[in-house]
Formats: C-alpha cells, structure tokens, sequence
C-alpha cells in the first residue's frame, strides 16, 4: 500500500491550490506533457484518446447539419490577413510569423493561422458565383497558433487543436440562423456528453471576436468558481463578404453579398471537463465522452484462471462498453489509485473468490459506492451504472453551479460578491462599456455573455445606475 | 446535352497530355483548389472525404497492432532538430522557419515540422526510464511542411498531410519486426481498400531517410508507367536514442538502449488513386474507399412522386451503403458526367417509367456497364456489383503494372527500356551507388527497391558487370 499512497500524494488537494491541483492532474493522469517548444504541450495518448471522443461527436453532429469538410493552409500570407480591419488588428500582435523558406528569405511574410476566416473567404470569393453555390457548409479540425506570453495547459497555449467552421449564405436570416444552431449544437454537446451545465448567451461588443457582427457563447463554471468560455458562433454578416468581395448571382440575376458565419470549439474543453468533474484523487471523466469506460482490475491475478476470466469478461462487456483489463504487474492498491487519477468511470474488481461466487466489486468513480454484482447481470448492471453517473454528474455540476451563481442589484453588492463568493454574478446592464470597463478594474470581473434566458433583476444597470438594457453574467474568466 | 459535352469536353485525355489530364481532374473533380500561399493546396469536400476515409481504416488497423494517437507541437527549436546529424542534413534545406513571435524577434528560430522524430525522440528521453515503459506505440496525424520548389496537386505539396508513427522498442529484433509490421499493414490498405498493387522491398542507402539505418517502402505503378512510392516504413536502429539520450533499465537493472522506428502514409496516396484508376471521364474510385458509393439520378424529377421515390430509396439503401440523391435542377444527362467526373462508383437512375416497372437502372463507374435491377434485388445486387468493381478494379492495375513490367538484363536493353517502354524495370545489381547515379545520369530512372520477393535474373550487375548482390525495381517516379 505504500505505493498508491505515494502516488495520492503526489496531488495537491483543490481547497489548498485548485491550481496546483488542476496541473498535478493533467500531468499526473498522463494527459498532457511539456515539450521543448515555449508554450507547446504535448497531448498524450490518455489527453489525446478524449480529444478523439470528441471530435467523433461533434464531427457526427456537424455532418447531421450538412456540415462538410476540408483541410486549408496553416499559413496565411500577410496582405489576406491585412483585408479585413477589425480582424488583423485582433489578431496580428499574437501571431507567429514564418519569414525564411528553405534557404531563402520570404518577399512576403506567412502567418501561421490564428484562425482561418482569411483563407476560407479567400476560397468562397473564388467558388461562390451563384445563389445554387450556397450555402458553403465547411468545417475543418486543425491546430492553430497564438503567441501567449502565460500559457496553461489545455486552458491557454500557444498551439491548440480546435475545430473551425465557416459558413457562406445567401441571406442575413440564414446567417443568423446557421450561428445560433451551431451555438445549440455545442450546448447540447456539452450538456449530454460532458456532463457540463452551459449558459447561452451573446458576448457584448467589447469582448467578441475580432471582425464579427455578433458572438454567441456558451459559458461554464468550473469548480472553483471561475468561468470558462467553452464554445462560441459568431456571425459575420457581409463585413468579410465586402473585404473578400464574395458576391453571387441571385434568382433575379442580382450580385448580392453572401453572409457568413464560424464557430469553434477548442481542447481547452477538456480543461473544463478536468475542473468540473475533477476531484482529489484526480480525473473523473463522464462514462459518454471516456476512451475506457470500464478498467476489468484482477485480484490475485497470478491464481489460475483469474487473467483468464478478466479477459473472458473483457471480450464479453465490449460489445456494449469500452473496457480494458489493466494486468500489470503492480499490486491492487496501486492499480485503483491509477485508474481513479486517469478517471475511468467504473471500476470491475474480480478476484479468486468472486469467480466462485459467479459475481465481481463494481466501483463507481464518482461516487466511490462500491456493489456486489453477480456475472449474469454484469453488462446490464454496468449500462445502468454509467447511464446513472453520467445523469448525476450533469446535476452535481448544475447544482454546484447554481449554488454558485449570485444576484447583485447594486455596487455594493456586486463588489461584495465578487470580492468574495467566486461564481457567477447575475445582474443588469446598460449597455455601456464604461461600465464593463469600471467593473473589470474594480473587481478583475468580466461579462461573460448577455444570456438568452433574461430575467428582469431590477430597472437599473449595476453599476451606473442609468436605465438597464439587459441582465448579464459577469464572473472571473479563464 | 450541351452541359455535359462542355463538362467532359474540359478535360484533356490520358493520352494527350497524362499530366494535364491528371490536373484537370483534381480540379473537375473538385478535390482541390489552389490557394493564395504558394505550393499548398486546399482539400476541398470530395478530396478531404477521401482523405477522412483513409484515415479511418488505417487509423482503425494501427489501433489493432495496439498504435495509441499523440499530438506533438507543430514547432521544433533549432537545437532540437540538430541533435541528429544525417537527420538535420536531410531536412535543414527546406523547412519553413518562424523567426519572430508576436511582436518580439525569437531567440531561436523554430522550424515547422517536416516530420516529428526530434519531438518523439524528446519525449520518449523523458518518459522511458524502464523496460517496463516499453514499447511506445504512438501515432499521430497532422500535416507537415517541406518547402518545395515544384509542386503538383497531392505528389508534391509545400504543406501536406500525413500520419507518421513512432515506436520506441526494448530490443533491434523488436524494432525490426514493427518496421516490417507496418509496412505490411500499408500493403495491406493499398492492396484491399485502395485497389492498388503494391511491390514491398528495401529502399536503397542513397534513397533511404535521413537517419534511418533501413527504409522499407510500398512502390506503386500509376497509369502513365511512373512509379509512386507510396507508403514508407523505417528503422532507426539505436541511432537516434544515442542522440536524443533515449536508455530505459533491462530486467536485469543494465542500462540500455531503446530501437526506434517510424512509419508514414501521406495525402499523395489520393495522387495514386486518381493516376491508377482514373480515366478519360475522371475520377474512378474504388467503392471501398469512395465516401459516396451510390449516387441515386432521379429522371423527370419534377413528376409527382419520383423525387418521393429516390429518397426512399436512398434510405432504404444507407443500411448497407452510403447513398445520395442528386436532385439539383440539372438535367440527367449533366448529372451523369458530374458523377462520373467525381468518381462516384455506382449510378442509380429512377424514374417514372422505373417506377411503374418496379426496378431501376445500375450503372457501373469502371465499366459503364448498364444493367436493369428490381428494386426488389437492388440492395443485394449493389453489394455484389460493389465488390465485384473492388476486384475488378485491383486485377485491371495489376495486370496493367505485369504488363508495363520489364526485365533488363544487360546495360543496353536497360536503356532502352528505359527510353521507350515507361513502367517498372527489373534488374540486378551490383549493391554500389555509382551505378545507381550513373543509370539514373544516362536514364533518369532510379532505384525503387530491392523487392522482398527476389528472382536472379542474373549473376551480374546491369550497370557495371561486376557480381549482383540484389535484384531491384528501377522507374521513373513521381
């Protein structure tokens, strides 16, 4: 037992420094690994696998909409980056520029794309001619590149893997309507595969993406308070469309611009899911987005016909489940410390004296309830399990962010709570960035995102006290 | 019929001008499109759906040897890549590199990967201490960057996408074993999925990767007699674990060093495709790879329930193949040639005579054969049509590669060979470079490979006489 001890220890718990706990973890279940590139980390198969889940279902999501893919350059010239103002101005201090070729030196300098609106309306200018040529429904899974001073992994690096979807319409509508279904498509993503509450809601002008009309958001809370950004769709009207000059026939035999939209969703959602579902003893991960939802752990595994049985059932489960038997020669104890900080949902304890029995211990990770389960009712029981631990996982993390979530209808209040109760602050706006400006350098507190679901809190705005547009959450942001 | 006559009228054929015709295909076919960053392509929807079927199955057989998938930062410091000499030699002339970062000039220039040894080398120094850590089986997908001079669509591209694998092993026999392993695992994929007829052998010292002590290749023969290396597997012996510094303790507590390989597939198998298979009127892609197996043309769609009909069908047919139904507002015959310019491997046409009579016409992509199917049969005659065009399509490549195959067996017939009849050339040799740099300065042809499957032709070299160590494959490559 030595062994499993030392490696608990190895965590810090999240009361004494959620940070230091958060970065244990990533390393400690052998998610992620620093590499020799300033602010490049290296995804492990552990970090990577649940990256995979992901992609598989978001991309099967995608497709279900008429999403179709494609691969564009990672470089961008500069004079495309140039076309569109608000755009390169957002992007063009944190980019990485490649200025020698092989042995010669570049006579126009490339970016390693921060992001791809440039090359995608770069293509739609040449392709898109006619009203039949829309809607352009592409997406594509890259990784891209901006030059953080302070990095953290998953959260904030320099080089992240993220899907980016571009989309070109006929009508301003359609547009609008194409941003927020994929708004919904990550929220529904997030809620029934990870397991995570989100808020949707609309980024205020001061803080949505560079070149966009408007910027919809789903916002979470992670377990110690702060907010995390977790997906956002931004609607681009005609303003790229103009600096592009994508323009198609209509019906009429008129040149109209074509409205457009992204939408992306990053790794940092795995930061969210190690800070939401997290706890001391490491990693939990929800049974529908885990690579192994089952770890078969021997007991006595030297005994005749203990590997043999622990296979038997691994064979058997995975028709219905994702299952691994770990058959290492390192002792039990040490085993379930392992699979817990690695997070696998269940946990199936089968030793000498359970094979006679006919059954097997199931170990819940989240709850760490422990059952006896006969072997005849195995995979029923397990699908129940893991159905039963995704669905509690969803409430906890509501419960706890609903806990979390403050009203405050007046200065006082708000400073008060941002002061000392970390979570989000529901309360009125006027619209003003003043007053987001004066909140952010009296508390460090953000609007996250003026939410779709309004609640009238009070006729006045929080912090100016002028008549009250809209009611936002503000809260402290990774 | 005006519309389809321009379409196939568009491109030039096979035998007028093979490197044009391939062209005009990738572009018809709407596989690609060239971008405003000189020598990297776009894969657009029909050419990246091809590359996400590859993906699959091969990512699909990786995982089955027990391949886990990793992400490596897309930048490699300049000391790092440096740590290999043979290794830095081979790529430092034409890699990308990033010079500044945001606003502040680099320290160290970081190249954008050519291909990842240095950073799997890196981590595995960290990562493996004991036997027990071994082997590392990681994979990853991405795309890489070689700064090229000429480029062509898929061949030769200055960005192109790839999966490279990295294995780090106990023992050279282990290593060995995976070299050979997934070499066989491309053969495997190129011969049952792709259609395509491989020869598997040994890559000559001169053609071998830089660093690698072996090079095992798969060279493939395209339609114009030109030969494609097309999948390549290496082993790194312990060369660069001495580099990088990569010891792990044996079982009995000696320290030792770890046997390294790496294995590599690229979009430039998407060029073989189109250039074994294609032909006058485009693309032919084998049904097991085609992201579209069966395109359903309704005929007279405007009339009341033909539309109903072919939508029907389709969903009939998607629990065995995957099916579309083109119902653009153009005419059939239009239809026709855009699918067959696509490469879509099976036709269906319904209509409204079909209809009454209960059946459909079937059209085969390769052949253009016509048949009249009850719909009663369609979903069993398709799977059979459907393998029956896989194997058809293999035999017809490689009956095509026996007969542009030749033997040469003295210096004479080998240039003339070389001269008129474009294809492989088998001939022995001597094991000495000078005679592969002399046939390649009188012929341009080069060494392909010494095969697995050996034969003595002769007992002396083709170029200089003296005793012939090997048989070996000789052409002209892309």
């Amino acid at each position: 037992m030595a062994n499993d001890k030392k490696l608990v220890e190895a965590i810090t718990s999240m009361e004494e420094d959620f940070a230091q706990w958060y970065t244990d973890v990533v390393k400690k279940a052998e998610l992620i690994d620093y590499s020799s590139v300033r602010g490049c980390m290296i995804l492990r198969p552990a970090g990577y696998a649940i990256w995979e889940k992901i992609q598989q279902e978001l991309d099967r999501r995608f497709k279900e909409t008429g999403v179709e893919n494609v691969y564009m350059p990672m470089f961008i010239p500069e004079s495309l980056l140039q076309k569109e103002k608000d755009h390169v101005e957002g992007f063009a201090p944190e980019v990485a520029w490649v200025t020698q070729g092989g042995l010669e030196t570049l006579q126009e300098r490339l970016v390693v794309r921060p992001t791809s609106e440039t090359l995608f309306c770069d293509l739609y200018s040449n392709i898109v001619q006619s009203y039949r040529d829309l809607p352009k429904l592409y997406n594509q899974w890259c990784s891209v590149v901006r030059w953080e001073k302070t990095t953290r992994p998953f959260l904030r690096t320099t080089e992240f893997l993220w899907q980016e979807g571009h989309t070109a319409h006929a009508t301003a509508e359609e547009a609008e309507e194409r941003t927020q279904q994929m708004l919904k498509v990550y929220a529904d993503f997030c809620e029934e595969m990870l397991a995570i509450p989100v808020v949707k809601g609309r980024k205020t002008d001061k803080e949505k993406f560079a070149g966009a009309e408007a910027t919809y958001t789903i916002e979470t809370l992670m377990h110690d308070g702060k907010a995390l950004q977790s997906g956002t769709s931004h609607n681009f009207g005609d303003g790229f469309a103009k600096a592009f000059d994508i323009k198609y026939t209509d019906k009429n035999n008129k040149l109209q611009y074509a409205h457009q939209t992204s939408w992306g969703m990053t790794t940092r959602i795995i930061g969210a899911i190690i800070m939401v579902h997290g706890d001391d003893s490491g990693l939990v991960l929800p049974p529908r987005i885990a690579p192994t939802q089952v770890m078969i752990v021997p007991i006595m595994q030297k005994k005749e016909g203990v590997l043999e049985k622990a296979f038997a059932l691994k064979e058997q489960l995975s028709e219905c489940f994702s299952v691994k038997v770990d058959d290492s020669d390192k002792n039990p104890g040490w085993k379930f410390s392992e699979q817990e900080m690695r997070g696998i949902p269940v946990r199936v304890e089968i030793g000498p004296k359970d094979i006679e029995a006919n059954q097997c211990v199931v170990v819940r990770r989240d709850t760490r309830e422990k059952q006896v389960v006969s072997l005849d009712e195995l995979k029923e029981k397990l699908g129940e399990i893991l159905e039963t631990m995704q669905k509690d996982m969803f409430e906890r993390a509501k419960t706890h962010r609903d806990q979390h979530t403050y009203v405050a209808k007046d200065y006082e209040e708000f400073k008060t709570i941002a002061k000392e109760k970390p979570g989000f602050i529901k309360a009125m706006w006027c619209g003003d960035e003043s007053c987001e400006l004066k909140i952010k350098e009296d508390t460090t507190v953000t609007s996250r995102c003026m939410p779709f679901e309004q609640e009238k809190l009070s006729d006045t705005c929080v912090c100016c006290g002028k008549p009250a547009k809209t009611m936002a959450y503000w809260g402290k942001a990774y």
